[in-house]
């Protein structure tokens, strides 16, 4: 096993130190960068290097790179195209030995790209300089409050490991995964791909110990063999998720004019993600679900799935879902179905969904009931509908005589106790958890749900296709796992 | 045409006077509706009926109905199925002529339930009293404040009528719907369809001023032929969005043991849904979205999409979106081309994804680019990636030396006048235009955009299914009024 210090990558997104070339005092692409790795308190010295102002953005400048009084770590370029050449070249000499190429105008761009990119590279080639970009938008690295690119990062530091072939795509998810209480271990964009490409990429996500899934947003690979062969390497220890939109007609016409990919017909990709064990997501949002998934629940032995509901309307809604997804639902054993009558009034349907109607004690829905259904041998997953009616619950408090707020607080209280429940008994039997709601997942009640470590989605249609991603994945690691044994036994 | 206050339904939605069965000082499933009528602020009187308590949840009762001062126009009836004919027998003989029951307890859960059923219908035909239920939750009519069911009715009034087979479905809409601006006209929950069904609720949602659009949540039709009848009369005229979960294995047997609907094979279902004019969704995601942008944007001329973007990777993903939903990317005419020219930089893709790269000046983006667009005769619709980059332009804001609640005011005031300039430009020109964004749609400067009546979808998937059902509306349209109009002129 390679060490993760030994990547390319590692002090791309593991600096020390950065100089940043193209921050100034007004409005520009640099100046944003440097404000948004200012905002996640970049620990390190930030060395900004320009060639007239004695001052950017109320700290000292540097006049070059030769000025700065140690070798930066990384160099973080936002110049235009034409000059990049000139100042890798400067990076060299002082000693710099990695750099992120922001700027675009290269082979993107067209012919005098195309050379640009050349020189810029050969430059680099001659200090041993290894180059992500050009065109990209940067990386974040939350755990060590790194972030190049041009958002602020608001999202928490989290598990999945992000490649995408759109810079801009990156960014956009912040927030998005932080409604998800998500976040990116270290997520690189990688631009043109001159020198470090996804493949550099995969690996380092491979060794990154905060990486528990990897996603990918491709719009085509350059290096077929050696991306498929990672991935074959990857997948039967950490699930890889993908996301490939140069397959259609629009996305191949847009994603080439975009970074110069090299789009391939969907058909071929879709097989070379199934010989190498990667999971294929559809959507964007299928791609971080699947990632939720895959990083917040343990593995599912088969497909079987039971739903557990308190009302009929969302519990057909999740059978026809997992019907739909390729999901099998299993049939209760003769000592579940006994077992049940403890916990379930006489209306309840103890077949599969199981349909509670009403609650005996609405601590059963969050405990006895589930434990009872996860004991099952049959159920290799368990599917709940998440109501947390914390509306009707604070009315009642109100009209017992609380006040509004207490009313409110002890409805919440109560939810907090149930989610724990629920929480507490997923980690205990080792077997996925799953809750669905109609409710928004920023809702408070939700969120608290989702904080004690339950999964949700949104609906029943989303959690339906992550299980189905999550087998899959299962099966996919059973069946590699015992491939790359074989290959030690007979080779 | 039939008058609306013909139908059945009418008074059961609009009704000036309830008389409420089943409210009570303890936890009660009437006790929660009586709080939901209340929340909503019913205007009219609502009789409380219990036969010992003198006062419920602090207001006077009534012993029976008979001692009502009035004949209410409405008995909601939340009491066990055993008793639920002799309270429709003294609902009669005082004179009430429209009942909900909710009560569960009937067809649904086996043979005794059945006869009680045909009893209490009997009961009901003597005294000509028409009946939504048993086992439903009710109905909503926000325009008329009135919410018989067990959810505080959160969302404003809306333009989406609602019939669904799941009750609960309906109620757990409400905060989803409300967080994308949405709401209903008017929901009914059928239950069993012992009197008034389906059919009924699409004849009265038809005639329906304040709906604009019909859902449906089907386990499974029973009366097909009026069903199909009903549904072709109103599809020219009112857009339909059928979500049918009786399809599946999952779905099918759930549902049976849920309300006892007789569900279809799915191939039948799409048959019929197809001939009819019923657009047909495939999740609740998509029923919603559907119905939101049928009742928010124009119909197309065609299928023809351009799409505006800012940053490439989500314009490459939107391409790639709309192609697997079938739409096509138009190319822009030449005099387009020659026309931006003078609003995007030099450095922007002027083909379709148009990718503008970064602002020349950013009114254009939400006002000259996207006019251009949209008078182009190749397009049909227009898909546009929202950013919105408000943490940047409040960081620049504040490093301009505003304070940070200034900068905060200052770049919401911003993006408050773009995006009423967009809205203004797609009501002035008469295309669909549509906003997909990655960020949270319930984020407030999202919020703002939707507020001014541009729509606005999560994720570029979305909007493009969202886009290809509002053509596929269109299309249907063009094609049965074509084919009324011969009706008419043949018969």
């Amino acid at each position: 096993m390679k060490l993760i210090e030994e990547n390319p990558l590692y002090t791309i997104v593991n600096p020390r130190s950065i100089a940043l070339f193209g921050a100034s005092n007004s409005f520009s692409m640099g100046t944003v960068i440097y404000k948004c790795i200012k905002h996640l308190e970049f620990p390190g010295p930030l060395y900004v290097i320009h060639p007239r102002e004695k001052h950017v953005q109320g700290v000292n400048a540097f006049p070059s790179i030769r000025d700065c009084p140690e070798i930066p770590e990384l160099a973080v370029i936002v110049l235009p195209a034409q000059v990049v050449g000139e100042t890798l070249e400067a990076c060299g000499q002082k000693g710099v030995k990695r750099a992120i190429v922001i700027s675009g105008g290269f082979k993107e761009s067209g012919d005098n790209g195309e050379e640009l990119e050349r020189e810029m590279i050969a430059t680099a080639r001659k200090y041993g300089i290894r180059v992500l970009g050009p065109n990209c938008i940067g990386v974040t690295n939350p755990h060590r409050q790194l972030n190049t690119t041009t958002f602020p990062y608001t999202a928490p530091s989290g598990y999945i490991g992000m490649v995408s072939q759109s810079g801009s795509f990156i960014v956009q998810m912040f927030t998005y995964l932080s409604k998800m209480g998500l976040g990116f271990s270290t997520a690189f964009s990688v631009g043109n791909e001159a020198d470090l490409d996804c493949v550099d990429c995969l690996e380092y996500l491979a060794l990154c110990p905060h990486t528990k899934v990897i996603a990918l947003y491709l719009e085509g690979i350059r290096r077929g063999r050696e991306f498929l062969d990672a991935a074959r390497a990857i997948t039967p220890h950490k699930p890889v998720v993908a996301l490939y939109v140069g397959g259609s007609e629009g996305g191949k016409r847009a994603g080439r004019s975009h970074t110069g990919a090299l789009a391939g017909p969907d058909y071929l990709y879709e097989g070379a993600f199934r010989q190498s064990g990667i999971i294929r997501a559809r959507s964007v949002t299928e791609l971080f679900d699947f990632c939720y998934i895959l990083g917040n629940t343990p593995l599912p032995k088969g497909r079987r799935v039971v739903i557990q509901t308190d009302s009929g309307g969302p519990g057909t809604a999740a059978a026809d879902a997992c019907s739909r997804a390729g999901l099998a639902l299993t049939s209760l054993s003769s000592e579940t179905v006994e077992k049940l009558t403890e916990y379930v009034p006489a209306t309840a349907s103890i077949r599969n969904p199981v349909d509670i109607t009403f609650y005996k004690n609405p601590e059963y829905y969050t405990e006895g009931i589930p434990r009872t259904l996860l004991s099952d041998e049959n159920t290799d997953m368990l599917l709940v509908y998440i109501l947390m009616p914390f509306e009707i619950i604070s009315l009642f408090m109100e009209n017992m005589g609380m006040s509004r707020d207490q009313a409110i607080r002890e409805s919440l209280t109560m939810l907090d106790q149930q989610s724990a429940s629920l929480a507490q008994l997923a980690q205990e039997l080792g077997k996925p958890v799953v809750g669905y709601t109609f409710r928004d997942v920023s809702e408070e009640v939700i969120q608290g749900l989702m904080h004690q470590g339950v999964t949700v989605f949104h609906g029943s249609e989303r959690a339906a296709r992550a299980l189905d991603a999550l087998s899959r994945y299962a099966s996919i690691r059973e069946k590699m796992q015992s491939v790359s044994v074989e290959g030690v036994t007979t080779g």
